[in-house]
């Protein structure tokens, strides 16, 4: 691997180059204004893909914005890789925070600034950089690669999952890697072997028909926020336990190696306390905060209204509460079984002098890849080839639903392999990306490749 | 009584003239751009109280609107009866939804429309055409009687209740008359013997500092809107009892006779159902609704807030939540007693992970007079000579600060005596009085001022 390692040392300059070129496209999925910005990205990117020596390129137009795939055959008896990235970046608002604008990519002090450049597309590149390195130095890589880099994953991912169903075949492999994500810090090799699901719903009540005056009404009435927090409350118990039947009868509980694991991650309580601005942690009994935050299901409340909210007292009864409540879900909780859990509830607790109206939003499967997959194992012993440490195994307590998705429409492993770091300003200004990791990307990524082909 | 209830009859178009006029006064307390219009509405009303032949008229200046007094002296053995009104009224908007505007007063289908018909210049002015009548046709009163009239009763009372401790000397009575409110339904007399009180709290919760993201880190930190809604619902059982201790200590029970006189109110649950627009009636087990509105004490939620309030999911853990509650008490509550068990049981109960401030708004004493008191027994043996009807005896649900607060400062009984109908939008467009309860009003008052006489 040495020899390919200084290819890619030597090449790095021209590397950062098409890196910046990629990075000045500006392909907000989200801007109306940028549609034609995003599909010329896709387009670059694709002649890209041909550029390096990939086989087959394809750009599938959908009704929001392009697909982008490639695929490069193997040997015939190698396993097939399939590299999901996605070319599409986030609003740049508000735009006179960043020091050097976002689409101006500009390197300070071994990063590489502009929006994009983590998340995804300095990520995404990296692969592609490897691909090339492989079919430059040696003309043919050591497995079957397929690429699908989709310009919707900060919209929503849409159009792809509608895409999917109608081309598993296309994408059939034996295993698929994501760099969408963080290490777990710097100079620390880091595999996210699990991702929470989502359960997302509104609680609307209404009591009487108009708002009513609290003093001559108050009493005979049910208030609809009191019934509200009745309900939101009734669904946890003293030991922040959630209290919804059947709950948590699928949760997989931690094994003893994902516990030896959890152990082993960096956890600072008073450096915890310290970025959340919290008093003190509270959650589920018998959990640490790390297990809470990732391997154990939540039930959150993300908004609440009625009534009379502005400045001093007004003696209103009122007539309407809403509430906004989500649950993380982990594997192998099933996101409708709970939902159904979740409305059963309710229309149990909920008192008929009420009108209660429960609205379900679009949420998303959990994910675990399991830790003795071979493919997990193979990508831990490339991160370990090239960052000289042992890999950390954690889960991620937020949702990637695109890759559950995947997960469940092609029934391969998923390997997340992140070279993010969480300080990197992902979704706001002055988005950059260490260029030690971007380099330690390619190179994992060749060293990953190569470990694939390996019976 | 005859011949002076004739008396009123023949001069009734003369007494509807003169409060025409003083119903064209735009004395709006909330309007700054009125403050002299409501000066001047003080004055026209001391100069007719002079004119009717009040011994003593006088207007005190305030740092708000004035207060007007008088006094005029009965027979030396005879009792002294301080009569309450207020001459300020509400704000007119939306001023396009009046027939005719509020400022010019209209005799339409036996009712007189304009701002402050019913509330209060028009029950108001009905004591001071008994005064007058008796003054011009006996040249005497059958008691003393003492007016203050305020300006700020719409807006809180606030200059009366500074005034009121440094003038209880010249306040002195035996009694105090107050007709500022509704009777129960046309034609059928009733008292409000019974007010509520109310303390009202504003209750912060924070959490983290910021809003964090509910994946990563929903299930380690405590959440401010799950927070607040524990705190609400751990206020009230599956009874509907409030469950801060002590809350019911000093309750004092209906007794039989209330209970009997509850049972005489006319109530209609179809009716009610369909006026609140409610699926049904809610409140404390053990109660009927009319007792659940008037003579038990509450706990409701006027509003609520935190989080995400927008359109669709927002996948948020929201730095903070806030509240506002507020209580009716009933007599013999201490609104003090039950701010500082309000306190307590939050103390008790937030978890150390959340910050939680308390703040206190203005509240109001409860009040009562006692069924037996004389006074109350004549008002109602006056309303029964003039209605023809047994007067029935409620209370009243919302709180009158001003009342409780006289009630607690002179030490002497205080009858809420009503002329209104709770159709007479009071605080709306349109707001009218009927002109048959406007000469009931002046006829009752005649004869109370007689029967109150009577040894």
């Amino acid at each position: 691997m040495d020899a390919l390692f200084k290819v890619v040392d030597d090449n790095l300059d021209r590397i950062l180059e098409e890196l910046k070129t990629f990075l000045r496209l500006e392909s907000i999925s989200a801007d109306p204004a940028r549609k034609q910005a995003t599909a010329d990205t896709a387009g670059w990117l694709a002649e890209h893909l041909k550029h390096i020596g990939m086989a087959h390129v394809e750009v599938f137009p959908t009704e929001g914005h392009p697909l982008v795939f490639a695929h490069h055959p193997g040997p015939a008896d190698a396993p097939t890789v399939l590299i999901y990235g996605h070319y599409d970046v986030q609003p740049v608002d508000p735009l006179e925070l960043w020091t050097t604008p976002p689409f101006e990519p500009t390197i300070r002090d071994g990063k590489i600034y502009a929006r994009g450049t983590t998340d995804d597309k300095g990520q995404l590149f990296a692969h592609v950089k490897a691909l090339e390195t492989l079919l430059r130095e040696k003309g043919e890589l050591p497995v079957s690669v397929k690429l699908i880099f989709e310009g919707e994953e900060e919209i929503g991912s849409g159009a792809l999952g509608k895409w999917l169903p109608d081309h598993k075949d296309l994408l059939t492999c034996d295993l698929v890697v994501v760099s969408d994500s963080s290490m777990i810090a710097k100079g620390q090799p880091s595999i996210q072997y699990g991702l929470r699901g989502l359960v997302y719903f509104q609680v609307e009540v209404e009591g009487p028909s108009g708002d009513l005056h609290s003093g001559s009404f108050g009493g005979a009435v049910a208030n609809p926020i009191n019934v509200l927090a009745d309900i939101l409350a009734s669904m946890k118990d003293e030991n922040n336990k959630v209290t919804l039947p059947g709950f948590y009868d699928d949760v997989l509980p931690l094994t003893d190696e994902e516990l030896a694991n959890y152990d082993k991650l960096p956890y600072d309580e008073a450096e915890f306390l310290q970025a959340t601005g919290a008093e003190a942690t509270f959650g589920e009994a018998g959990f640490t905060s790390l297990q809470r935050m990732s391997a154990r299901p939540t039930l959150d409340a993300n908004g609440i209204w009625g009534g009379f909210q502005g400045e001093g007292a007004k003696t209103v009864l009122p007539a309407k509460a809403g509430l906004k409540v989500s649950m993380r879900l982990v594997p192998n909780q099933d996101p409708h079984k709970i939902a159904d859990a979740f409305r059963a509830h309710i229309a149990k607790v909920a008192p008929p002098a009420a009108r209660v109206k429960v609205i379900e939003f679009h949420g998303g499967l959990p994910f675990i890849c399991p830790l003795d997959e071979p493919a997990l194992q193979k990508a831990a012993a490339a991160l370990k080839t090239v960052y000289g440490k042992d890999c950390l195994f954690s889960r991620e307590g937020g949702s990637i639903p695109i890759v559950a998705d995947i997960n469940a429409a092609l029934h391969q492993p998923v390997v997340l392999m992140g070279f993010g770091l969480n300080s990197e300003n992902a979704h706001a200004p002055n988005e950059h990306f260490d260029l030690e990791n971007f380099v330690g990307a390619i190179k994992t990524s060749l060293t990953y490749l190569h470990l694939l082909a390996e019976k």
